[in-house]
């Protein structure tokens, strides 16, 4: 275990915290003891963030469909992000760096029990800022190996990947899963057989020119680079299907990546150990994310 | 909103914190981030923890089937839960009191990413000692009003709810989706439409005078209360079947009553509108709280 605090600026509702570790929340805050909060992440490209406008239109869809009441509107989360970016960046050695930005909305800190009566302050709030952890031309050139591990995702109608939550085990146990069998990562699927999602990311394959991916209703995230590289390839002439399909597509597939808005489009060259088409990066990945950089950054 | 904080007592990694907000945790802790962690409730009487013993062992199954490795022994968790009451009853005015006493384990405190390699620490814990709310007489007599919620429980082939986990949204939207409804808590069913347990409960039913209960495979916790009404019903001649069972089981039944280590068995009078037998508390609930407070406390 590394002994080194995150280099990190972490806001407190408001209240910036140059010591990562000093920056704290009481143990009664309902992230801590249920899970109970929202997140997003969002990154910055030459001091600047990018489509932060939809990861805040996001946060208030996963707040609607977890009955919870925002406690700032969302032009103050977005101030209050770029607040704490400007603290990083002003930082000594930080200036030219771009960032990553983890904002996280707990239902409040309180009295346990479920009941919002319990609770004493409105939402609560933690804006992470650190160095982004870019993916390396070399990373890109590689790939990543999954693994399509044994547990499912979550039922949405049990609870819906679609909220973007602090309710994050059922993602950490299939990260440890497939990364103890020596994959980078896990996929999961439903009780169908259908892959859905990977821990942290959407998926894509390419098979005989055409994009597929599964559909939002199968019980995914709504993720923003992948809603962003639908909307490229549309535009581009190149041919998409949202469908359900199970992991053996995947094994006869032509390319297939990983989306998710810290990799934008990733090689996956491997899945169950098997090596997908020629084992390297297909042209549609790369494609797909120069189309993104272009248009996003 | 109530503005005055709880009257607690807390123990963050060994530390005792007479001011409860002051107890507080790293917001890069796992429990704040994903809802990483496990926790136990237990109740003191008389200065005494009940099951004590039970609840431990059972912390070491949820951190097996979660793959946590626990950073203390379990005799040094008992060790701090019983200093952190002693604490509590030493307090002006408390001496008297028993207690409700909650454990929670996260993974660690770290960075962000989900491998163990981010961690800085091995597993942090709390542990908040509060008066115990015991159920009055009156409340036994009137009993409770539950709603079997559309939101269906978690799966276990998912995240299995024998884990006691920080994963809690499942139930907290049910809960805020029953008592939205007028009810006093929800009953979760299963995609096969069998009841599984409440939101921090399990459940039984009577008809003619056999104990019935779902069985631990539909995905439920492992209840302390539960087991142990079981073994005191074998134990005087009671018959017991644990069997999945619909909801409709529960419109017609004898008796309904939630179990759990704070209410031990509380009457269940009405189940999504429908009055359960003539609306009062049945001879068999009383009887298996008689036998459970006679044997354990």
């Amino acid at each position: 275990m590394s002994q080194t605090p995150p280099n990190a600026i972490i806001n407190i509702n408001g209240q910036i915290h140059l010591d990562p570790l000093a920056a704290v929340m009481p143990v009664f805050d309902r992230s801590y003891l249920y899970g109970d909060s929202l997140y997003e992440v969002c990154r910055s490209e030459r001091g600047k963030f990018l489509q932060m406008k939809e990861h805040l239109e996001r946060l208030s869809v996963s707040a609607r469909l977890a009955h919870m009441t925002l406690g700032q509107p969302l032009e103050e989360y977005a101030r209050q992000m770029e607040l704490t970016r400007q603290a990083f960046n002003s930082r000594p050695g930080n200036a030219e760096m771009d960032v990553y930005c983890r904002l996280v909305v707990s239902r409040g800190t309180g009295r346990i029990g479920f009941s919002e009566a319990n609770l004493l302050t409105p939402t609560t709030y933690a804006i992470i800022v650190q160095p982004l952890v870019k993916p390396t031309e070399d990373h890109y050139r590689k790939g990543l190996k999954l693994q399509v591990v044994d547990r499912l995702r979550l039922d949405p109608r049990a609870l819906s990947p679609a909220i973007k939550s602090g309710n994050y085990l059922n993602c950490v146990l299939a990260y440890l899963e497939a990364t103890a069998n020596g994959f980078d990562d896990a996929l999961l699927c439903n009780a169908d057989g259908h892959i859905t999602e990977g821990t942290t990311f959407n998926l894509f394959y390419v098979k005989r020119g055409i994009l597929v991916t599964s559909p939002l209703d199968i019980g995914i995230l709504d993720g923003i680079t992948r809603r962003t590289l639908l909307e490229l390839a549309q535009a581009n002439g190149i041919e998409t299907r949202e469908v359900r399909f199970p992991k053996e597509r995947l094994y006869e597939a032509d390319e297939v990546f990983w989306c998710s808005t810290l990799k934008i489009a990733m090689p996956v060259v491997n899945i169950d150990g098997k090596v997908i088409a020629d084992g390297r990066e297909g042209p549609m990945t790369r494609q797909m994310r120069e189309l993104f950089v272009r248009k996003v950054g």
